[in-house]
């Protein structure tokens, strides 16, 4: 993909097949947005979830002294007002207020209100929007939506999305280390989908410089619905903990106590494996574990039956079937609130395994890692087949994970994580990760621990390309730590 | 739901809320055969999976002596026809043919091909129909695809349904237990789709008579294809696959041997809590248990979830969902086969337990048998939410499960049998089976064994109006010895 800049530097990535036009981010480069927003004086941000909270703020950091207004807007008698006060959004100066007044007012206004809302309400959101006023999306759901609905964007209006590859805390947590390494924060893909005065590609771009991303990739709506949806249900969410809870009763059964299963499972993968990935991709993995020929085993014993299940996935996104069945259950849930994941008794057990932990970081499980690194090169896989961009392909199955959700659950845990995304989200990794689940204790643990009839090795593993376009794009950000210590929400 | 009848005595059906009108079979009746079937001197049956190898069979033997043929129609170059051969369904005497003639020169013309062949060849297979020949089905499919295409049935035909509610074996395996117990055999739904010339009750009751059906009531198309597609997704095959992979892996951790985990999770639901419910009902259940309490628990933990998942089931059957999935799949199954569900370690066990029973039957496990009843119920109330009548609804959740699909399990086991199942129903209990089984992982074991918080009891199970729409069933089935000894095929 090409992005075509009249005021941002384009640098090339090389990545396997063709190259991609990419911009860096950095501080260093604020001093462009007013030039780069190109008539855009007041921003709005509808809605504070945490991708709400986590933009607006960033956004407001990076444009200070600008004079580009960043204004909160919420419906009437939201919740989340008082949480937006505190974060200094107040209605005394302005930049709190009604979402349609918002939407009225506003030269940019970013929609980042819950699926569900913006399904119901875009059309009245629509209606409120100044003449020529750019819409700004984070994702492709609302694309999704207007397919399957027979609508459509106003016209006249620049459609333009910048999607963060990360959850929001992720989003302000790693802008926030920017001010010292400058460059940190979360890689973001754009999307311009309506350009009618040929503006939009750098206002999408100011917007991503401004939310901190190391480096913004292009793609399109439809390119970034369907991978990140597909991602959230399979390696992001969904892949994840199907395999934690396979791999804690595999271990049980084997004869670990509770404690130490849940170590050579949950804690395995969000702790060293996603680790070691971050900072030496995913050969790193392969090199750190004791028991190689487990690993290559088990790698391939989970390939198979992963892209199966990705290829599945991925059908049911782009045919419209998973966004309906989204809407189907959020008709369900009015009778009967989602039954928590993180009720069953395995999270019990996270608590004593985080606060036993050493600063060794513990040792990469073979098994858990081939596993899971094969599930991670089904999906790589598959988004190749289908035409993705590299950059967005390493985003969204690896960089995403590692960087930002991984972390997350380590702090936390998977299941607490999966009950604090979006409601999207949540739905498909209920719908999906069982699935992912049965997969490994149906095909894959059989194969890799008996050694019985099953894939072969995954050939060329050491000479794949996914190696290569992941360093590409890890040569683009700057080392910086991405544990996380605080408590905090979520949020994909 | 009333059956008018010029040739066979109808009987009302106490049911809860409103009687229904049912016709009582028994070879008795054969006699009444070609008075009921109108008209119809040749009946051809298209497809030789198993409901069409037991239907031809049963239909021919029915019908012995009374001059009205039945004839087979294969694909040209089908394996099936040698099978055909030695059933004694030869071109020679003209009762084995190409199933495009065979369709052109039938009266009744009954469609059991698989579903994939349904959704390609119907339209050239109408095209051959004699003019005003009968459209019979024996289940709802085609209506859902022809619904989802835009399609239609061609006008000026009858189109009838006879849909046994059990898998092909056993509509040939109790049909032949008839010749000594008059009225054993599979209980019956009939659909009169189009009526054009007055006759299609009548003709489709004979259908059913000659089938061996003990009673026989009426539903539609659609509600026949919705109870049927979402009862295979749920206790027939998805819920009780999911279940025993739950409650296996469960026992393991609690300290079982693989075979004693066997016995109380797979045998217990095949064996004797199958045995119970046919014999007694589902309180007879709850009766056999040793700990009450125990099963009590059980029953409401598994009763919450499985209702969502029923309810999110019938969603997607009803939306159109479920059935795009199943013709998603088929095309990428075209690139890679399925993996059987037989191939995990749990079912090597299987034989080892089949091997070492004795005549006593075992003991019915309280957790597992709760865990069961609990789902079942579930699904009852969920079909009757769904305005479903209640002999649907007992046949499609009950008693096909008990008299049918059980037995069948138990002489194999469930994982060969939904192995060996429609691939409609082998693609659902794949997609809904591991959802199943997460939920009593994460959900009712927690709560049935850790008395954490969950569902409160379910209140009077005593009262429930299904133990009389059972017993009302029962009382028209003479009693058979329902146990399956040799090895056959399956086929739901």
């Amino acid at each position: 993909m090409h992005i075509d800049s009249s005021v941002f530097a384009t640098e090339t990535l090389d990545m396997p097949g063709e190259p991609e036009t990419v911009v860096r981010g950095g501080r260093h480069l604020f001093g462009l947005l007013p030039e780069a927003l190109h008539g855009v004086q007041r921003i709005g941000v509808l809605g504070w979830g945490p991708q709400g909270r986590a933009q607006a703020r960033n956004l407001r950091d990076s444009l200070a002294g600008t004079g580009i207004v960043v204004t909160v807007g919420l419906r009437p008698g939201s919740a989340s007002a008082a949480d937006a006060r505190t974060h200094g959004f107040t209605e005394d100066d302005g930049t709190l207020g009604d979402w349609i007044a918002v939407a009225g007012t506003s030269d940019l206004v970013i929609l980042l209100i819950a699926d569900a809302a913006l399904a119901a309400h875009h059309e009245e959101l629509f209606a409120a929007l100044k003449p020529g006023a750019t819409i700004g999306l984070s994702h492709g759901f609302l694309l999704g939506h207007l397919r399957s609905t027979g609508g459509g964007f106003p016209p006249g209006h620049p459609v333009i999305a910048v999607c963060p590859k990360g959850m929001g805390d992720s989003v302000r947590r790693l802008y926030e280390q920017g001010a010292s390494v400058d460059g940190a924060g979360i890689n973001a893909s754009i999307a311009v989908h309506a350009d009618p005065d040929g503006h939009a590609t750098d206002r999408a771009l100011a917007w991503s410089v401004a939310l901190g991303a190391p480096y913004t990739f292009a793609t399109t709506l439809e390119s970034e619905y369907l991978s990140d949806v597909v991602g959230e249900r399979a390696i992001l969410l969904g892949a994840v903990h199907g395999l934690v809870e396979a791999l804690f009763r595999h271990f049980r059964i084997g004869g670990d106590e509770p404690v130490a299963a849940y170590r050579r499972s949950c804690e395995a993968v969000t702790g060293p494996i996603a680790t070691t990935i971050s900072r030496g991709g995913l050969g790193a993995v392969r090199e750190a574990v004791a028991d190689t020929a487990l690993f290559d085993r088990a790698l391939a014993a989970a390939y198979a039956p992963s892209r199966e299940l990705v290829a599945e996935i991925y059908d049911e996104v782009a045919e419209g079937a998973e966004l309906r069945s989204v809407l189907l259950a959020e008709q369900r849930l009015r009778r009967h609130p989602m039954a928590p994941i993180g009720g069953s008794p395995m999270w019990d057990h996270g608590s004593a395994v985080r606060a036993s932990r050493g600063d060794a970081g513990g040792a990469v499980e073979p098994l858990t890692a081939g596993l899971f690194v094969g599930t991670m090169l089904a999906q790589v896989d598959e988004l190749a087949a289908r035409g993705h961009a590299w950059s967005e392909i390493v985003n969204e199955s690896i960089i995403e994970a590692v960087d930002s959700l991984l972390p997350y659950m380590h702090a936390r845990d998977v299941a607490y994580m999966v009950d604090n995304c979006s409601m999207t989200a949540r739905l498909g990794a209920r719908r999906w990760g069982p699935r992912f689940q049965a997969a490994y204790e149906q095909l894959a643990l059989p194969a890799a621990q008996d050694h019985r009839t099953g894939p072969g090795p995954v050939e060329g593993f050491a000479d794949h390309p996914v190696h290569a376009a992941l360093a590409a794009a890890a040569a683009l950000r700057p080392s910086v730590d991405i544990a996380v210590d605080a408590v905090g929400t979520a949020g994909l």
